[in-house]
């Protein structure tokens, strides 16, 4: 079987074995058989760390149906950044020789060696920041909520925070903690390190170390790594500051919050809004332009290797960069002064449009399923199933049940991705014999 | 001066002395000094072939100002049907021995050999469409007008049609002919015909000459033929079934008309969105996702070589092969068994992206510039003023001067294109004699 078709084979079987145990009454909260369509969803939602709900996961299922969806959501975000980190190390070890050295320099040898070292790696990675999150964000829970339920609620956070999932056991997300730097600093940071990808976690690692050390040996950055911190980077700055400037005024949202508050609740958006899915302000409130904006950050996502979707910080910048290079007149395609592969820009081109696409596709579909809803939540909500973001602007459970099948097979191609899902069904390509003249066209 | 910066100074000379002839009293219907911001709207309209407006052009100008609106229409529609007439063959002798014979095989050898003869051919040309076209035109005006009123209206009519500039001396555009198909397929045919671009209608013609000679000689269309025909084709077919779907029953647009008159209305609006810019039903009254398709039509807009604007239709055919390469795993980008070159495929990113870009940041402007209008109506404004098509939702003459200004720059960016205007401001790139390393991203 190839990679792409493990992939994706992998992941229907966890979301079947997870529909089943959510289906028993031992996971409903009422001790009840659970209906199989909400099980469906709420298992596919959780093993594509989607986070997009139709009942509410804090009163709706038991303890154990919580610890169910719990290690759904763990199983995906591990799965999905090891497949896609093995990825990108297969495609670091095709390339040159000078290349590989760079990246070499900044993972350990022994990392790169085996799969099995690097999939050990990424779990400890993994138990490290989701427990030493749990442990940060235990002290202000447990000044509303008793030592027990504070414990699990801590523990449920920092998981579904680190994997991008977006699921809550709080009714309204993380509204009330709106106001608090700290619960809303630690998931962000959570959310932030989970969505930038292992090889940027292990290169600033590296970095960091050889500094303790006092070891002043250069460290040579991966393109990889300038590209996903400084994309990351601007994109949360600008996300920032439109929501800041869009909800400035409005009373639903942040129009009556004091200055530091609104930026306080802007930024935790703006980091949130790419992939994370969880929401401090309610969203169904928002101006329009916010929506449009949140829009445009869900597409975008998060970077690769990491538990986010999207169509990737890599992409938009490879094309942004491509857009630069057409417009001064020039032929390579460049990044930190390493030029990128023009079959590279295809493929970005490819994601984009297959995204686009899907989007549109899937958008229409839900107009004819449910008539009844504005083209502009329909969209969001298409949108944050594809990007496996998961927030909403409170449809989600009002949709038909034709509707609710649309967004969980949306779900699950937003987390494969459409060129895995694409190869896993075409098969690998067989090299063409047949090779044809080149025509050129006008553009533009 | 390099051919791209004598573009932008011909376009903005034209611009100017329009300016001022329209100023003048003898070009307004009251005979009194013209507003300057009206008069400047008006001439880069006009030149631009864009066709927003600020005045009713029928009862503001006196017939001399509606006669200089005509000419600057023509000089401007020319000027750019030439311009990029001559790029699309400058590229095809850059092509290798093999394709320029495909190309050469189409066009006369006579016709390649001289830009002078080529601009006479496409004069030639264009008066000859025109002029059927007002002839055609002519009996049904001659119903409802006197014979100079009716021979004005076709003539006038004609040429905004063929240009693609949407000009009409009727202040409801051409909604009162909605349910003529003698006005609406001859409008229609010169609309094409304009956007179809110089030399697909020269492949065309020498087809049906050697079909009517009876020479059976085995003629090679070029791939830009094959091109832009197929997609043209294929965008005005989607156009008219979705128009049609959407606005089925909506009572302010096609809901009351029988069913022939509801396609025959929702497959001109197809046609005239891409770029020409009449209407025959009211833009204001259609449906939201009317408009999102209305904007995604108008900013794909006419193919290259012709009169008309947008991002083009071999860019969007070019992205969307690229995707499906990329799809099917495969390397090459193919068309009609050709290979197009990944460096029109970079360049096809750039002018897709930097549009999209100065879409959203006009937007934003004229939201800043003009907070009472709703987001919808300046999306489209600006849109329908960059892809120079013209329709509106009927928010021109109501946006502020300041709005109006950013209107009118962007009519002119529309016009000159992106990649144009960037390189007559940069000037040809130096041949840059250092070269990067490659380095690989991991996309998607
Ligand atoms: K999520
Ligand atoms: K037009």
């Amino acid at each position: 079987m190839t990679v792409s078709r493990t992939v994706c084979v992998g992941f229907l079987t966890v979301i079947t074995v997870g529909t089943l145990l959510l289906m028993l009454p031992l996971s409903t909260a009422t001790g009840e058989w659970n209906n199989p369509i909400v099980a469906l969803f709420t298992a596919t939602s959780a093993v594509c760390v989607t986070g997009l709900i139709v009942v509410d996961t804090g009163s709706y299922f038991s303890p154990l149906g919580q610890g169910i969806i719990l290690l759904l959501i763990q199983l995906g975000g591990l799965g999905y950044m090891t497949a896609t980190t093995l990825l990108l190390l297969l495609l670091g070890k095709r390339l040159g020789l000078k290349d590989r050295l760079a990246i070499q320099q900044s993972l350990d040898t022994a990392e790169l060696s085996s799969a099995a070292s690097l999939i050990k790696s990424i779990i400890a990675m993994t138990m490290i920041f989701e427990l030493s999150g749990a442990f940060l964000l235990m002290p202000r829970f447990a000044n509303d909520y008793d030592t027990g339920h504070s414990l699990w609620l801590s523990l449920f956070h920092s998981i579904s925070a680190f994997n991008n999932a977006g699921f809550s056991l709080f009714a309204d997300s993380l509204v009330q903690y709106a106001r608090s730097p700290w619960i809303s600093g630690v998931i962000a940071a959570l959310v932030i390190l989970g969505g930038i990808g292992y090889q940027v976690i292990m290169e600033m690692f590296i970095w960091v170390r050889d500094r303790i050390r006092r070891q002043r040996k250069h460290q040579v950055f991966s393109l990889h790594f300038k590209v996903v911190t400084s994309t990351s980077f601007v994109l949360l700055v600008l996300g920032t500051l439109a929501f800041f400037a869009v909800e400035f005024f409005n009373p639903a949202t942040l129009g009556t919050e004091p200055l530091n508050m609104k930026l306080l609740e802007a930024s935790f958006q703006s980091v949130i809004m790419r992939t994370a899915g969880f929401n401090s302000i309610d969203i169904g409130a928002m101006e329009t332009s916010s929506l449009f904006i949140a829009i445009a950050l869900m597409f975008i996502g998060a970077s690769p290797g990491s538990t986010g979707g999207g169509i990737k910080t890599t992409t938009v910048r490879i094309l942004l960069n491509c857009t630069r290079t057409v417009l001064k007149g020039e032929d390579e395609v460049l990044a930190y002064q390493r030029e990128i592969p023009d079959k590279r820009v295809l493929k970005a081109v490819g994601v984009v449009v297959a995204s686009g696409m899907t989007v549109v596709m899937v958008t229409i579909l839900l107009s004819l399923t449910d008539p009844g809803i504005e083209f502009i939540a329909l969209l969001f909500e298409t949108v944050s199933a594809f990007a496996t973001v998961g927030l909403s602007t409170g449809i989600t459970s009002e949709l038909s049940t034709l509707g609710q099948l649309i967004i969980i097979i949306t779900m699950y191609i937003g987390r494969v991705g459409i060129l895995l899902l694409m190869s896993a069904l075409l098969g690998d390509p067989r090299p063409s014999t047949i090779h044809y003249p080149e025509e050129d066209l006008l553009v533009g």
